[in-house]
């Protein structure tokens, strides 16, 4: 994604406390009274504009979703979309995703999605992508037990490294499509990148894994 | 694959009994002595018209292969190029997969290959796919520990289904290509099929997976 500086970003995500958390280590383990219920809590890793988690939010009232999206100056466009559609069950950080286990409990979260991730495409970055080993340790960790991750991308080099560390992982690959858009995968909500990708006739790959239960 | 009946094809098969093993239940533990060596046994479920089978076996002499084709009138074609080949680490069988554990003891083969095996597209022929929980059992039991399965498709269904089947199974990926020949991988030798669809743009599939070790 193309990043403009946008210095006022932070000011304006601070000013929409309702909407943006600007200190989640406050709420770790305390996300469902933030929420004020006990739906499920349903987080994006790398929200971007915030397309995803906004149509989720609005299409499923009784499961909450947090986005979190590293950059601020991104983060404000997903918040302007989330002013617009006035939500009670969805709320944004803006954090870095090694660090997660600062702001959630053990077992505090329900479902981690990652949708068009950074592909990192070189070797030595692969330790940032977002399906590495080390981050699928910290999602383990802040997961319920047999939590799972829905992944979504057009990187096909991403898509089998991600089902190789998966599958390295001990993951449990519960559903796969090879070319989503034309699956009969129902209910599929489109990023941005989806739209102007398979607009372009590239596939979209999609898997769900589920971690083992915990001994 | 369109078959056609050859009346002939039993005869013929058993003119080359040192190519064609025609009661192979008499070799079960015993395909090293048959083969006169020590090398590692590669069986192909589903061999065809055995260019694959017979194309791994010269570039690999110091491996053992074992084509397994159902039917009679296509293995035919197989020990026809095994004729001209004149390949002393290749046999053929014409057997039925389902009962691959009454010609190889437990343990007696070091890996499988799958090619373009028939997809089986309706949901209640699920069992006949050889990428199915019944045969994953099977190959188990003939394979040696960490036995592997190498598996090749066009089929982007049965690709899937298989994926899912593996993880179920509990089997770990270790590689996987969702469009073979633009990757980098080395030595691929096609089958007749997999030139015919790759000529035509169709992608090609593989994976490589690995059975647990065995407690």
């Amino acid at each position: 994604m193309r990043l403009r500086h946008k210095p006022w970003a932070k000011e304006k995500l601070n000013s929409f406390p309702q909407y943006f958390i600007s200190e989640p280590e406050n709420n770790k383990g305390k996300w469902r009274e933030l929420f004020q219920n006990d739906y499920p809590i349903h987080i994006e890793v790398g929200t971007g504009k915030g397309k995803f988690v906004t149509g989720m939010a609005k299409a499923n009232p009784f499961i909450n979703y947090i986005g979190i999206e590293l950059y601020e100056s991104v983060a404000v466009t997903a918040l302007d979309r989330l002013i617009e559609a006035e939500l009670p069950n969805l709320k944004l950080l803006s954090v870095d995703a090694r660090n997660l286990c600062d702001f959630f409990a053990e077992g505090e979260i329900d479902r981690v999605y990652l949708n068009f991730s950074d592909p990192w495409p070189k070797s030595r970055h692969a330790k940032r992508r977002l399906t590495h080993e080390g981050f699928l340790r910290i999602y383990e960790e802040i997961l319920v037990n047999e939590g799972e991750i829905h992944f979504k991308t057009d990187n096909q080099k991403l898509f089998e490294y991600s089902l190789q560390s998966f599958s390295a992982y001990g993951l449990r690959l519960n559903y796969v499509s090879l070319d989503l858009h034309k699956s009969d995968f129902e209910g599929n909500i489109m990023t941005e990148y989806e739209e102007k990708f398979s607009s372009i006739g590239q596939r979209i790959y999609r898997s769900e894994v589920r971690y083992l239960r915990k001994r």
